[in-house]
């Protein structure tokens, strides 16, 4: 099979541009052709998935497929943007079919359950590794940034009644060998490192609402401190939050707090929004999360740059925790 | 250094969004915000490079931070759409500074030149890899598609006094030893090779006067075969006209006259414009050529399908050639 068979029977798909009317053109030209929404401004992100630094070599590919569009869905959640298309660089050591068809299947099941179509890509040899670009529309001056987290502001951190951030880690920690879990919950656990939800919907409605708002893909203290120092602002977070969370929620409940703590707290893979709003919005927060299936738990406030990130426990004492997150070098 | 710093020191520059009215948010949140030209439609295009496959490693990283741009630029050229910005997707095995400032430095030129700002991307470690995804504009219908071509249309090829189709191939010879050339030949082949030159104002000037285009990356044939099956339609090459292209321009002409049409229907990396126009259009497309500084050499014509892709000598006798293009599999 050539490389432009393999676009075909993998990634062309039929019928796209009926279903998605903003696709002028799609697959199988130099360039796609998108008509974005009249008025809006566009969102677009890109992250790159490389085997043996992202993920393991042997992750299900339908979870691969899956993850590769989630985690660039997750940017355009964290603006407050709705999807509009993608593009896909894949790189491939060789030709595997049914890897391949699997790979699909969990990218194109992800795209069409947030009408976000495949509208172009590159196919090329090399080490496996995958590249995707998201487009998404934001009405002018919507868009949820980094930059705008004020004094006084709550700190939440999105979840489900079953998801929260931590858990990926302790799957990492599983695939690794450094954690046992029963077996109920290591397969939680894997699933939430291999095939992250995308927060689409709470990215939304959270337009008008949050003040700042980001993704956490890299740890939450990590990043929270991105989003600090955008906004040129302090925080301290209630680790009692952080433990309540854990506690009632499967994988983490089971573990030490200090380790609860760390996985929470220098985790990554998460893909929950990190986001702060003022608390005259608290229950127009709650309303919006819910609307959106999903919580919003309230897990600290913005506090002046001098006061730096600190983790505090009941008593208020600063806890021993530094902001490192993930980075490649 | 770390990725964030990386990203700051070679890959944010500032005062972008003063010179870039479309770009309302830059490098270093979760997504970047364009706005685009309104009722305009967007044409998106994303290629990787991928070291050992598409360069050499040790390839003057100037040339390669210019190729990877140019590489996009000219599938936005082939649609005849004008550049909006672009996002990276660095893979690297590790840090090397004086590597990333040339690489930048050449990235960062060609994006002026063009007026395309880097907008995003993501920094990963991995083996090196360079992703470019580029977004452009073009007023509704007016995209040149690979579909077009009509029965009849003259066939073209894009140079200029100096480039054409063919030298990048004798340039990829060359490397590989399997080719030796005069010193000044030498360099020029390289250069065609490492650092093409993307035509994006003869893909504007063709607008409303070229039935079908598309960028020539991959060879001559194998690309015209990808226009003549999305048109449904056959050519005729002039295998006279492609050697009077090459006895008047270096590095080619002092080839055996096999050896340069080897080159110039087989080779590869050229980035000129393939594309078809009705007669009647001649001396407009030849205008237009002029005042975008290159030059629109007729190579052949479109006939029907049933005949498929020859190159006829100057007794009309059809050489055995094939439409074998370059494939990654």
């Amino acid at each position: 099979m050539g490389e432009f068979e393999l676009i075909a029977r993998y990634f062309s798909r039929p019928g796209l541009a009926q279903r998605y009317p903003q696709l002028q053109l799609g697959v199988g030209d130099d360039c796609a052709l998108l008509q974005a929404p009249a008025g809006q401004q566009l969102a677009i992100s890109t992250d790159t998935l490389v085997s043996g630094v992202h993920f393991f070599a042997d992750v299900p590919p339908r979870s691969l497929g899956h993850k590769a569009l989630a985690v660039n869905l997750s940017d355009l959640a964290a603006m407050g943007a709705t999807p509009l298309g993608f593009t896909l660089a894949l790189t491939l050591p060789q030709i595997d079919e049914p890897w391949l068809a699997e790979f699909a299947a969990g990218l194109h099941t992800l795209a069409d359950t947030h009408a976000c179509p495949l509208i172009g890509g590159d196919t090329t040899r090399g080490p496996l590794a995958i590249g995707v670009t998201v487009l998404g529309s934001v009405p002018p001056g919507a868009a949820l940034r980094r930059s705008g987290a004020q004094l006084g502001d709550d700190i939440y951190i999105s979840a489900t009644a079953q998801d929260c951030v931590g858990q990926a880690r302790a799957g990492l920690a599983l695939r690794q060998g450094s954690l046992q879990l029963p077996a109920a919950d290591a397969v939680y656990a894997l699933q939430r490192l291999q095939a992250p939800t995308p927060r689409l919907a709470l990215g939304l409605a959270l337009r008008g609402l949050a003040n700042s708002c980001m993704d956490v893909s890299d740890g939450l203290l990590g990043d929270l401190q991105h989003l600090l120092r955008a906004s040129g602002v302090g925080a301290v977070l209630h680790a009692p939050r952080l433990w309540d969370m854990a506690a009632s929620r499967p994988v983490l409940a089971a573990l030490p707090a200090a380790q609860q703590l760390d996985f929470i707290c220098h985790g990554g893979d998460d893909y929950e929004l990190l986001f702060s709003a003022a608390p005259a919005q608290a229950a127009a927060i709650a309303q919006a999360a819910q609307q959106a299936g999903c919580l919003a738990l309230r897990i600290g406030r913005i506090v002046p740059t001098a006061m730096g990130l600190q983790v505090q426990d009941a008593a208020g004492q600063v806890l021993p925790l530094t902001a490192t997150g993930f980075t490649h070098f």
